[in-house]
């Protein structure tokens, strides 16, 4: 993909000083670029590259007043770093939408239905009744259950297998071997100490603008739904179990696992490796700090949590400190025992 | 799949009241079923729905006496809750078994064998020597090796990933993107600082009624058999390591870890996150606390613990007790060694 | 595939005692091998079964004296284990480049280039511009993306999905399920509680000799590349966030995870289960205990550390010691304070 630089500035809402008619195509850092490049200044220490890239073009800020001649044209906005990534996503944007058509082999079952745009890689495969909406990218050797409905513009990613009767939003994107609707981990024990499977006939709803990580894994609702709302964003090889319910824009980090029924609510944020037992409430911005425990429903908003079992953040940092002292702690009060033995009067004097 | 009245009650042994020609295709829960759904009534709670749901037909209980006029047909049973499930059951094993076929393209290697009803998806592979029982269930884009065998009526789910030799037995079910039998991790440490591979030539055998979730990777013996017995449910993300036994009927949750030549008994129920390091022994019906590292062996049956080093549980409770007082104990400590202080006498007097 | 002792021999650098043209198509346990397995006597305990073994070859040591006849023709190396593994190895290298050709359905994208020897399973999927080395081995239902390279002699297993522009070396082995390239979990914060998408651009590179375990996630970088250098070893279910970079003959247990942007030494071992925080370093030659989070740059070649924050790992047992003792501890506190309060002058006296 190739653009003058008068088309990037329309973008990112910038203004060329140079040639307009130069062609970049591609991106890189400014000590990197080289000619066909663009490339940004958006930190001081950086301002003597400028005046030495190779880059065909670099974004600048508004204010920027070059001490030397600059070989490359300038695109001037107000926030450099930002018109920088804008420029990607916008790119990210076009590159995915660029994919369309329908490559063979690939399999769609009966009664499907899709909109402009569709991208539908080879080796996938979309069981009876699926409903893809405008400009859906499946990428290659995807399963898309019957009944599935999946909304404009999402993307999935190669390898991603989505289990029947789930519902994706619009704007969603789902990375490499991600597993939607997979069954609960539901098993009633029996009086011989075997399992007996509890159904699991629900499904998941993933609400719009929901990105998943790589190999994240979420299971169906033993009955309804387990529910992605909105926003949210999902890091890799994380597991949620059935019936959990997601708040809007709640942000889990990779690894993390949430346990059956448990709900979390708006804007919390979960980083690496933390575990959510099943049944319990998470507030609204509730925060949870890595490799966290949390095996009690949290009561107050905006509280931030460490520790297994999960405690106030500060508490548990201060028994920590606490912990790590335990050794000279088991000294002193041998030392005292000792002092307090021989302060003692001496018995039968 | 739609049922009559009359042939639901023979599916779950109950009898119906009201008229057993009407037809329902799908369940729903007593508050939000409509016409053509069957829903059930469990908990007394929910009695007032049961003279206004809108469902064709209701489960109850046979001592249930209606204390209104009921538009819904009902199907008495003895345990409502129970009849519910067994019909899921039910209805979920007709429908997998109803998938039937060969799917193309799918793509099968030389001398494959297999009994009645198997349902082959499309982009599925079989390597060569593949043994196939009766009413196998293999859905899209899964991948078996040569010389695997599976037992009849296994469902694998699309994704999964069997390496050769490995053998699975009947009423299986293995979750999207299982891997089975994937090298063990073998390296031996030479000594200018590299690693050698520890080739893994083992298989894996899972026996009867195992079921595995989404995303979980077990791997091949480094020689001889990475053993699953009978009745063992392993959740989603679950690591098991090369050479690893796991007894009849253990239940292991989440993204739990087991690091290699580890046995773990009969019964035993590990909760999400735990890790069990390598060549250790976790005896009969112990139980482990979800996030919990177990360092040891474990040596009576029937024990729970918790924590890292993994201590019997009430222990590990009590020490947090005290880990979360430590705080005030540094204190109370500092405190004493005062007054010890000010009650020693005063030296040189 | 079969050989003839004297082949094997060639092969491991030993000597045949018997007849060399006896021809072994299996190895197995000598307590269990029979005609047509070679097996090895490495342990003096396993002796008595020399004499006993239906195998048809013995791998023994150059010294070894029988007491008694043995049936089965002998191999003479200086070590007979590593003779046996040496052995394993060779033949699973001639058994993966015996997989030579392409099936179809699969797929080759345009202008995709490829040494001898390549392997190209069904239902796989090379993009646009994908170069591949010789004696590459494509598993079936790979995905590899546009601009990919593969180096000489490195296999994917099954399900494998590569990302755009990533860069894989030679002698590399990827398990079923392994995904590279995945975008970087990177959104910023808006003010409305939302988040933004910061794209991600960059790649892996992943050099010569590495090993990837089953269902392990490489994140690309947000700029730039995730590197992860020559001979490191990961094992499964691992995750490798964006912009990380991994030193030489580093090796990762299961289920461990690293944040974005940390780096990590030469020959580090990290167990099962850790956590790395972002934007920290790990010097060579750090040991990392399984399940301890890093969240601090460690400065010490060479440590080891455990536990979460981790520590020294004598601190953290000395520590943990005293966490054991904390519900004695708290009583021999109580009880001191009770006898500093006798001991104490009785007030106003």
């Amino acid at each position: 993909m190739e653009f003058s630089l008068n088309q990037v500035a329309k973008l990112i809402n910038g203004e060329v000083e140079g040639d307009g008619e130069v062609r970049v195509n591609n991106v890189g850092k400014i000590e990197e670029a080289g000619p066909g490049q663009i490339s940004f200044l958006a930190n001081e220490k950086y301002e003597p590259m400028v005046y030495e890239t190779k880059a065909s073009a670099v974004i600048v800020s508004k204010d920027f007043k070059p001490k030397k001649e600059i070989k490359a044209a300038l695109i001037r906005v107000k926030d450099p770093y930002m018109g920088f990534t804008d420029l990607l996503s916008e790119v990210d944007r076009l590159m995915s939408l660029s994919k369309v058509g329908i490559e063979e082999p690939s399999k769609m079952g009966q009664k499907v239905t899709h909109g402009d745009g569709l991208y539908l890689g080879a080796f996938s495969y979309l069981g009876d009744n699926v409903k893809l909406g405008k400009n859906v990218k499946i990428y290659p050797q995807v399963y898309i259950g019957d009944n599935c409905q999946i909304g404009d513009n999402t993307i999935l990613f190669p390898g991603v297998k989505i289990y029947k009767n789930c519902i994706v939003g619009s704007y969603c994107t789902f990375h490499g071997g991600v597993i939607i609707g997979s069954d609960g981990f539901g098993f009633a024990p029996q009086e011989n100490g075997t399992y007996k499977k509890i159904p699991q006939i629900g499904n998941v709803i993933v609400e719009d603008h929901v990105e998943i990580g790589a190999n994240t894994t979420i299971d169906c609702a033993t009955m309804g739904s387990t529910v992605i709302k909105k926003g949210v964003k999902i890091d890799n090889l994380v597991m949620i179990a059935h019936n959990v319910e997601l708040g809007d824009d709640t942000v889990i980090a990779g690894q993390t696992g949430i346990a059956g029924s448990t709900r979390v609510g708006k804007n919390v944020v979960m980083a690496g490796q933390v575990g959510l037992v099943g049944h319990i409430n998470i507030p609204d911005k509730t925060t949870i700090a890595s490799k966290s425990g949390v095996s009690n429903t949290i009561k107050e908003a905006g509280t931030t949590v460490f520790g297994y079992p999960a405690m106030e953040i500060n508490d548990y940092k201060r028994a920590f400190v606490g912990f790590r002292r335990l050794p000279s702690l088991l000294d002193r009060v041998r030392e005292l025992e000792q002092k307090v033995i021989n302060l003692a009067p001496a018995e039968g004097k």
